[in-house]
């Protein structure tokens, strides 16, 4: 029951049926090797969040490049993955309930599986489902830095829960998470760098008292596209776990680098391509993808070919334009590509990629975790 | 590729894993009868829009209470609808492009399909292919009533499509859609109603510029959850295509009726199920369902049973609720039930329906369109 893709190997780009979810595969790959020899260079290790593509087409990519592993946020995604060839999956987040807890320990029979814990009874759930089982899981304690989310408080806080760790059957203290959300978006480049230090700054006192108690932290880990150059030159962080960084969309586009200037060290690589489908009047062209074909969250796509044309606001499966102020004629049959606002919750209402170069279908790749919540 | 469904028959709810998709099958049945009852007692067709459910199951229940079909928006949408059983469709919505036209054409063999058009080259593309495979399509013109999406202009445009339709080999004129989107989410009663008024006068208007020319208008089709009682009085519309009826949400909730008061006849059937995965400080609980779980188009979810506790924000994976100020009191492992903004978009991210009676699973249904965007 999954859909068909959109295209077939070999064809033309502009003979894709639409909408469909376009990866421009020399971007991309100018991508990949960006951060990869960025992180090499750093000395720290990449794990990317494989939240953003939800592919292990990708996520092998990565790991060809050096990555260590992928991040995932849900069980469900992680053994998508696993399925389809992973070896190394750190479930950056927390696993709550029994049924999600034996499909964690039951992946971690089948490859190299972290999780996250900030609750002392979860993590004795997880170490008896694991101690049952006959195995011991990767336990990171993860801490609040800033980003108000999940997490303990650094510091004590976090000491009591690693202790808590350490001492149950079936659960190894691996290091922490130490992950800051809403920094990725801040857009002044200082003002960015100036939450990681807070961050860092958190993350290497609670290393330090873990020290003084004698628990050894082996991984601090957190990081995203926004951010990863700061966590990488910390001297706290060991791994990064970026993941936008594939794609980047509008939202991360808006982040300035020290100059202030849009951040360039990654290229849209992603697009929603899509048809006009009306063209009523003079000022609106009427496209064929709307809410079940991009995220809003994060506002509206840009149109990527187009200057001086904006989609003013979507409905279900409809967006509008304003081509008015454009020299593009966008009539009916037309073919546009929309670079999304947000891409992880683009991505996963895609069941495949369009991998595109040269204006031709290179390949498809399943989205093999798309829908993956549980 | 499908994903397996977070839940077995006959387990109870408590034990259904999340996030899910859960109706409550006693209100949603009640929901069915509720506009069956009233649709039959108007005289006027009920055609369900099936984009809000993407379910088969769900449109062969509408038929059997005298639904004469459903309402698609893509054609991926209703290919996926035919192959599970559903014998009659409207493509309500413009169909763009070479290969989508082969596959409607195709689709029509199968089932009563039918389509909008707001173009006359795209009317002779659709013709040529029907006329090519020895069929005929119906053919219903659009006009804009108000919406300001897709349509010609009601009156002498119009008139000119329906007349070079009823003149194309392959396309047999059906009528007009008269949908006006954005009447639907007028809170107001009385200017909701007068909205309608002003549609149904352009449609009306059409309807005898067509007579006098000789063109018989055999369906006018349109109406929305929020409006249809409306239209279904105005003695022009023949045939309402709600689909949220079925399931309501927050947007559709602040809807009001006559006296002010929230419009009434219609339930929330609709949950979005899940687990309190954090409660790392006082006033804050993270819920496992986020973006890629809920849609936010329309505003975050509502809590269905934890009173005086509302989501603040969604984040991919997580959403965070305030507590303070409720009684419940929302410990890790918690399970809740959200009702989404946007029922439409929301069901479109999930492959399974979790059907719960009496706190037992009754029944699961596959989301056979989901993802269906082409």
């Amino acid at each position: 029951m999954m859909n068909h893709p959109p295209a077939e190997i070999g064809m033309r780009l502009a003979d894709v049926d639409t909408p469909a979810l376009l990866i421009d595969l020399d971007a991309f790959e100018r991508n990949l090797h960006a951060m990869a020899d960025n992180v090499s260079a750093s000395g720290v290790r990449i794990r990317p969040h494989s939240k953003t593509h939800k592919c292990a087409v990708i996520a092998r990519r990565q790991m060809a490049l050096g990555a260590v592993g992928v991040c995932c946020q849900k069980v469900s995604e992680a053994q998508a993955l696993v399925q389809a060839g992973v070896t190394d999956v750190l479930v950056s987040n927390q696993v709550v309930g029994r049924r999600k807890i034996a499909r964690l320990v039951a992946l971690a029979r089948e490859a190299k599986v972290g999780v996250c814990v900030d609750d002392a009874g979860n993590a004795a759930e997880i170490g008896e489902a694991a101690a049952a089982a006959g195995i011991s899981i990767d336990v990171l304690v993860e801490i609040d830095v800033g980003a108000g989310r999940c997490g303990v408080a650094p510091g004590d806080e976090a000491l009591a829960l690693a202790r808590r760790v350490t001492s149950i059957d079936g659960l190894r203290f691996a290091g922490l998470q130490a992950y800051h959300g809403s920094a990725q978006h801040i857009r002044d480049y200082a003002a960015r760098g100036r939450a990681i230090e807070t961050a860092a700054s958190m993350a290497r006192g609670t290393v330090e008292s873990l020290a003084r108690e004698g628990v050894e932290c082996e991984t601090v880990s957190g990081a995203g596209t926004g951010t990863w150059q700061f966590e990488a030159a910390s001297g706290v962080y060991d791994e990064l776990q970026a993941g936008s960084y594939v794609f980047m969309d509008v939202d991360y586009a808006k982040n300035l680098d020290e100059a202030g200037r849009p951040f360039a060290a990654f290229e849209h690589s992603l697009f929603v391509y899509s048809t006009v489908m009306s063209r009523p009047v003079r000022d609106r062209a009427v496209l064929d993808a709307g809410l079940k074909a991009f995220a809003t969250d994060c506002g509206m796509p840009r149109m990527a070919d187009v200057e001086s044309a904006a989609v003013l606001k979507a409905s279900d499966e409809h967006a509008v334009v304003d081509p008015t102020a454009s020299n593009a004629s966008l009539t009916v049959g037309d073919k546009v590509r929309l670079i999304p606002g947000h891409c992880d919750p683009t991505v996963n209402l895609y069941d495949w990629y369009v991998c595109v170069r040269d204006d031709r279908v290179e390949a498809l790749w399943p989205i093999v975790a798309r829908g993956c919540v549980w």
